[in-house]
């Protein structure tokens, strides 16, 4: 399960893979196009896509902490073709998130998802990943917003 | 109920206020000193706090989307000291957040907040965020770990 880390050579597959994604789940998306002028721009700067072949991605976007003085690591997206599910891709691209963040000295990870997905919830549960504040405490919800 | 952009000048109040919040909830710490070395070191880049006098605080990081042209917003701290609780300073610190980020260009706004903390989760429905995706959909959970 080859996971290597994009170039800007990548753009039109990841521009790809992101608005088969939006498409898939009904949300409003940019086109491909559109989507890989982005991840064009976003590639120099806080943002790194990790990818396995053209089945699946993870973008992750890094800022440093309030908290420490390292970075912290925001896992944005993780898509895998639906065709190619329960093969191990997401767990492989989760992996490769984890490693590449530790090597880059990030010391958190955070994400957000929905309670209905839960062969992802299952992958980062499996992966350390806690929904809840400390070992057994509340939860912890995301809210968000339009501006 | 006055709330104005910090500068560097303020990181000591700021790094005073962070440390109050972390010791308040039992999270282990940096100290004032250090929160406010980073602090330092964060405002040149991509972190806005907003300040009510000495009496609470919001921290904003803003970082381009990937889904449009503009920036997002991630709502990273608010805190008002306990003592002046129910006096409005949250709601007028998270307005100000909001102002700030649609002055600044970003179409979109998210944080993490934690199930038993009800009066900043009625705070942020009042204030338009959802914790669902869309009006009626799944709920939105934090997954977070160490790396």
């Amino acid at each position: 399960m080859d996971v290597r880390r994009a170039t800007p050579d990548d753009a039109e597959l990841i521009g790809e893979l992101l608005h088969a994604f939006n498409t898939e789940f009904d949300e409003p998306t940019p086109s491909a196009t559109q989507m890989a002028a982005r991840v064009r721009e976003l590639l120099p700067l806080d943002t790194v896509v990790l990818l396995s072949g053209d089945l699946g991605l993870a973008v992750i976007r890094f800022q440093p902490s309030l908290w420490s003085r390292n970075d912290e690591a925001y896992l944005a997206e993780l898509y895998v073709r639906p065709e190619h599910r329960g093969a191990g891709i997401g767990r492989a691209l989760l992996t490769a998130v984890l490693d590449h963040a530790r090597g880059r000295g990030a010391d958190y990870i955070h994400l957000g998802t929905t309670e209905d997905d839960v062969a992802a919830r299952h992958l980062y549960e499996r992966m350390g990943f806690r929904r809840t504040e400390g070992d057994d405490g509340p939860l912890m919800f995301v809210y968000e917003r339009e501006l």
